[in-house]
């Protein structure tokens, strides 16, 4: 499978270290609760675990996992590890909704590209790629995006899911007709079993996620982030680079308008010795909230109009396009920063 | 599941009184043919019934559907049942396509309740989840209604079925380029064992109906009729308030237009002293074919253009928003109502 | 199963001579490699053979595919065939990519016929309607097309596969947004294992070929080709009249502008004493490319604009209509066209 829809299915974790079914369960619930998302035998049992780090208080939604879990025939029981596991599942993988990048931190990405490097490895119509069987998840696209789109849905029918699928909700749906998020969120909440949300509006997928019951997945929202993309990113140069400490990475394009860029600067944060060299024309300067997030977090930084010769100093050099669509009227403006 | 997509799969029959195999099948072929829609094991045997309520002669598709059920190797094979059933499948369950409230009696609305609740404790990956695997569901939607939509797709894909879908079959399909929809249905039919669309002319599903060798379900056809969505309120009513019969409901909003409330008064009228208050201002009060009936049928009707008044009589108030797009160019009406 | 979506399926080759898995496996492997597509007990084993018709040089898709093939467990083991087969794997079923007509000769046809038939006697919910099971086909239509898209989604679900879909990528996708058609098969590729593509440029497919390491099958290319609907109509004519030899066919309409008209023609060549009747105003007459390449094979044709007289000469008439679409602004040609 291919690399790029491994974080579609970023919300699940995978036990590490042999755990095997005990005949004297171990009480894992302690301040944070978790819940075994799908227990199977191939994978190895895998655990969704819940924290409250968005503060939106929507206990509700555990309530409602519970009850769907005991309805289903799926009970909470924990399970005993024979060998400690390298990660700590309470700390390091405390995922609710998906909505922006500072959500993660370095343990917990390690733990993510764990579990994508095993779903890596699974096999067509093996028992593996049916560990989603019964799920139904639901895209509810705002704004199109084939590419983003298409991942999450290769993901999940990958894994033995399905999917509800709508490429143009603004234009097509009852947003049409003055329908509000959260309304649309409380219905489409009732048909699926999580919703991955692209919206042309910047906290948009925060909104939604405070309103629904199930899990929400940020694709994008408006000039906001776009947290999945991101980690994509990080996974990547991990791959083709061996490691995140200490690498140089330019980033190059609309550093204004691009919520991927602004995402993946939050994650590259977690990471020691990183050197970030923006790259853009000044009318699409990255804004200043993330550079005084980088400097808070004592991470390099520098900016610069010329590629060639930032280039010739970076380990990666991430390139991302002029957005026209983020300039409305603002036409002139995006005539002159496509020059670069 | 939520309830909201129970309806969805409302052109089943679930025998309730523990049919078995008969070593002696009695004929039920009577005045109306019946055919097994799918045998299993999980849910009892589950039956499909026919009838020509539609009066438009289309012998042809029990003629197709017998010829599909001996390719797939399912026999016209009667059932002893044990004891009477609590409903005959004869007389109150039969469906080949869903066209209107009309028509629906008491007893079927009963009955499809009954199927509805069995549906509700159907567990995931149980096998009746799978009850529709194998079948192949196209919606095909000339409006595109994300909320309909999708409550269909999700109650065929929590069934096992599988799916076909276009969003917007006006803008994107050969109905664009000039093809009727009776040969848009001739082809659809290849490919699909159900049909269920959403149009913008009144009359629409009747007339796919009449086309199509397979069944047909209206999930609302313009400014006609919504009757899905007017059997899911009414399930929800009973669900909320435990009774139908003697129940006061206020009918609240775009009383002209709103396909929805028409086809729910049509079912109101099957239960026993129901009293009716329509609410709404005068420019779209309820068309008078609806009252007509309503007064043939013995029910109780009120207009009124104060809410609060009628609220405080209720048992249940039903609101639906003034829909702008069924105004077309009469916008001054449109914004008139809306002071409401 | 509808006939319409048999071909959709035609990049399988079924063993028609009751083939044996061998104790001493016979070496298939001469000019052209193949590859067993799936194996599986109800059909037979089933071959994808390959060959570099295109001449695009992807060597690099064999080796995609092996790597594949051997990642999911199924090893490339030739069979010993009893008898010898009616026809040869090797030299009459090469299919990478369906791109146009000119790829297919007599001998293939009928090969893919046989696919076809056999295909057609699936029954629901047996073993062979899961041949696909665990494959994932992307539909990618730049040009929304409601018919041909669904049917090739309908084919890949009847037989188990799962689908990713996109009905209208020129609108909605990154095309928008100014990425290449290369640019987008590179990203498609990395989510499915077939692409069926709809374009509005000529060409189109083979572009889409020439980049991707999966097989892509041309839905219709601007006005280009629509190989598959060629290969369903010359299936539909030898049901429908026992034979293709010999036969005398009016192809009436849109002759300059028709893509499937322009692949049928070139299948119909492959049969022998065929004779066209081409009737169309003169406007939109057919191209000189297809005359001279019948000319150039013996295939006998005339034009005329008399339907009638020549109708009365045919065994089949095929009739399309004026595609107003491909007329663009020279509209006041598609209004004398519609005359006829």
């Amino acid at each position: 499978m291919a690399a790029s829809f491994l974080f579609s299915s970023c919300s699940m974790h995978m036990e590490v270290s042999s755990p095997k079914i005990a005949q004297h369960p171990v009480d894992y619930l302690g301040c944070h609760r978790k819940i075994p998302f799908k227990a199977l035998g191939y994978l190895k049992p895998i655990y969704c675990t819940s924290s409250r780090f968005l503060g939106n208080g929507k206990l509700s939604k555990w309530e409602k996992a519970e009850r769907f879990l005991h309805k289903a025939g799926i009970h909470c029981q924990a399970l005993e590890i024979e060998a400690a596991p390298s990660f700590s599942v309470e700390q390091k993988f405390q995922l609710d909704d998906v909505i922006e990048a500072q959500q993660f931190d370095g343990d917990m990405l390690n733990a993510i590209f764990e579990v994508a490097k095993s779903v890596e490895n699974i096999e067509r119509s093996s028992s593996g790629s049916q560990i989603l069987k019964g799920y139904l998840m639901a895209t509810l696209f705002y704004e199109p995006s084939t590419r983003t789109r298409l991942s999450f849905e290769s993901a999940m029918k990958r894994l033995g899911g399905e999917v509800l699928t709508t490429e143009n909700a603004r234009e097509f749906s009852s947003a049409a007709k003055g329908e509000t998020l959260e309304d649309t969120i409380r219905t489409v909440e009732g048909y699926s079993d999580i919703i991955v949300m692209r919206h042309f509006e910047s906290g948009a997928a925060k909104r939604a996620a405070a309103t629904a019951g199930i899990p929400v997945i940020n694709a994008g929202d408006g000039p906001g982030q776009h947290p999945t993309q991101a980690l994509l990113d990080v996974y990547t140069i991990e791959s083709g680079i061996g490691r995140l400490d200490g690498i140089k990475v330019g980033l190059v394009g609309d550093r204004a308008n691009g919520r991927t860029v602004r995402s993946l600067a939050y994650l590259l944060s977690k990471y020691e010795d990183v050197k970030i060299y923006f790259v853009s024309p000044d009318v699409v300067k990255m804004k200043d909230d993330i550079k005084d997030f980088l400097t808070s977090k004592g991470v390099e930084w520098e900016e610069s109009a010329d590629l060639m010769e930032v280039a010739s100093k970076c380990d990666v050099v991430y390139q991302t396009r002029i957005q026209k669509e983020r300039f409305g009227e603002r036409i002139v403006i995006y005539e002159e920063a496509s020059i670069l």
